[in-house]
């Protein structure tokens, strides 16, 4: 489905948000964004990188985002400017209906402590409970059950959309986005064996988000045992990740969909873990480190660069054969060496 | 523990709602279903596979539905039809004390827009909240904590079991399940990189989802970028699964638990991912196809069949002593080829 | 963040709780736990094992929870016992602020069902929401937001974080501890195929788990088809775990982060499976079972003993080289049988 139409600005307008150089009529009104390929006359599209250029020549979108040197191709209005996948980026905020500045406001149906301090125009949606002592910074947008609590503080501009969990003794800074689902702080999982049974360590630590952290729907921060879980500023968490108890991430790093990082495990910045990567505990991981999609990662790793393992699908068929002999490759090493020992005697 | 019994029925009427073929008395009641070992004489058992059979002789069962081929060896009454663990799904809806006909009514602490569309016998539990915009078809149930995004469409029929979240402008289908905690239409991953730091891409997409959809607990569908999340009619999710922006599932597709799939990824028609399969972004899975569990799908797959990757556990003993050539491969297999050029010269 | 000061206790007393032998100023006032690097004169330490040691010297710590042998290094108060972890993890319960016993008493804004029967000093948070028939034993705690279904049960001093869902018919044992967003009791993942679609069945088991069991956040565990899904007495269980339907799991097990066990499986008592471990539907795995993490089991293990498949993250570079020939390990391994034949008869 398409949202309803509910912003338009002109192509003037966009030039100077962006600070993109118009070709084209500056009155022209725009709605939305959307491929070249299927943008229409109301519609702004964008050439983020030459794969897009196909496409171009026949577009009919009202205007298109790109680099001056693609310029000539374009069949009607244009932006141009360095990055026009940057670009796309600043208009699609413009056209997002949930962006809007909150009305600020305490739904008659949340439930907030007396004490809670809270900023200029902060919005607690309905059902919403938030415990002593919160304090919640200006623009702060609480939807519509989530729970925040004891002792916690959320940043300027912070959104947590509906349903989201924030327990105890969490900070999280300023401009965060919160996916319904997700919960911060919960237990990180410690227990001290004794007498052929487990004792829990209660989870003294909390966890701090820097700014302009965004956790994906459904994942999970859990709070330090001692110390706390740290996420830096800039850090991209996708829906379905587990973060383990006093896991520490620098600036700027992004983690995708499923990835498990185990306890005291520390991740450098501008890193990026591809979708269901694992992580061993108490590794460190250093900065720029890349790690392709569903790789098991139990070693440290200090220099950057791109790491993987695994291996991909193949038939059923051929898997079967070639799985069976991963058991005899030891085996495989030995009898090779021998051949080339014999060889050379030979 | 087992429920109280809530329902019983005659074997006549079973034997009529199923189309069976009934050997034995109409008119012993039955409440509720077994396995053949497990039955007592006021449930139905079924053979659903050969693997059965051995049970069937020494079962207390009141009836068991067969096929007809097994007939001779039951001992008790039989309900006949040609596919008896379709039989045994059907009659399962009629023991499941959740699935009675909703009562209809809105909680009086749900929080509901004004201008919601109702359709007939609708049920709203405690603490949902409804954002304004919103249709409900004819006997959906909204259950307890459950969050409605601005715009959103439930068709006739569906079930949202409680503290499920769907966010603004997400369409879900006629007679969907949607288990709790999952949420329907929270953001994509989505950012551009430029000097330094991440840079949000709003997702202006929304997720539709087909008829007969089911989604298990804690599972995201995240919204597309610019287009939608598409869901496919009968497609069936288990829990824990994450589905990024614009994936696209073919009809009668399921996913087991643990799936995760990357943007943009097509998968076709009736296909199986096993327990815990990735599948990375941009590929096409056409029709027909099946992923064995854990399996890593980094290329796209055309055709029908069975795929696999990965290794089974074995003891960490062996395991370590195999792993480590893993690295040396390529060394092999030169070296392989080196020893058979030698032995062809020699 | 750290929390704030909640409680204080002499040595003496912290002595006397842990049956610890104090050397040292029994009058010393602390409120809190750090490691030995980070403790100041209020807090205490402790020495987990021999790795700890070297920071043992130069601690600031009031104190330091300590084995007899290690006395002698110790510059401060001392407090001696067996197993200094456990009085870590014994220490540590004191100290959470939010392990306080409950006050009890259903919050205004919660919605209890008239039937529901309340032990003493049940505390209910706003916009719980129980049903009828639930029973809730002496000093259970229900966060805010929890849904509990249709005639569940908790056993006495449970706590059920904020956002927890226990679907309809689940037993929940004493003393467990059950994290946000976890949902007990969703539908199994059972359909059975005809005409071309999936014909759900309904789910008509429950769940029971036993006492001393914790489920971490945004764990899902599923009820059962027929019979009940069964966690046994203290089994501890992670965040982001899916637990499928009719799987049975013994006495002290412990399952880490993102663990997936599909549908029927049995596991032993004293089992560790570690972070993203994948077990197969049907499977018995036997007492004393440890599995490293991500490995994948898809047949039965019968011996107690460590198992582990996959391989460890190398560059991409490498990995490239050796991961296409894993398709070609069959074909090795017949050319290697060729070539050492060739030897023998050569």
């Amino acid at each position: 489905m398409k949202h309803p139409v509910t912003r338009e600005f002109t192509l003037a307008e966009l030039a100077e948000r962006l600070g993109a150089h118009l070709e084209g009529d500056g009155g022209r009104r725009v709605r939305g964004l959307a491929t070249l390929r299927e943008a229409g006359p109301d519609q702004v599209a964008f050439v983020a990188n030459r794969s897009y250029l196909k496409d171009l020549s026949a577009t009919r979108a009202g205007a298109v985002l790109l680099q001056p040197e693609h310029a000539a191709a374009c069949p009607v209005a244009r932006l141009e400017l360095a990055n026009p996948y940057l670009g796309y980026a600043q208009l699609s905020q413009l056209f997002d209906p949930i962006l809007a500045p909150p009305r600020g406001g305490i739904h008659p149906a949340a439930v907030v402590a007396d004490d809670v301090v809270l900023g200029e125009r902060v919005e607690v949606g309905p059902n919403a409970v938030i415990e002593a002592g919160v304090e919640l910074g200006d623009e702060v947008v609480v939807g519509a059950g989530c729970f925040i609590g004891a002792g916690s503080r959320i940043g300027a501009g912070s959104r947590l959309h509906p349903n989201v969990t924030v327990c105890h003794g969490v900070v999280v800074g300023a401009r965060a986005i919160l996916h319904s689902g997700c919960v911060i702080g919960a237990d990180g999982f410690g227990f001290a064996h004794d007498g052929g049974r487990w004792h829990k360590i209660a989870q003294l630590g909390g966890v701090v988000l820097g700014d302009d952290v965004e956790v994906g729907s459904c994942s999970s921060i859990d709070r330090g045992a001692l110390d706390d879980t740290v996420i830096g500023n800039d850090v991209k968490i996708d829906s379905q990740v587990q973060i383990a108890h006093n896991v520490r991430i620098g600036d700027h790093t992004a983690l995708a969909g499923c990835v498990g990082i185990a306890g005291s495990t520390r991740v450098g910045r501008n890193c990026m873990l591809g979708g269901g990567v694992g992580l061993a505990g108490h590794l460190t991981i250093g900065d720029g480190v890349q790690v392709t999609g569903m790789s098991l990662v139990t070693n440290s790793i200090h220099e950057p660069g791109v790491y993987s393992s695994g291996t991909g699908a193949m038939t059923n068929a051929l898997w079967r054969k070639n799985a069976v002999r991963f058991k005899q490759l030891d085996d495989f090493a030995r009898r090779l060496a021998r051949l080339e020992k014999r060889g050379r005697e030979g």
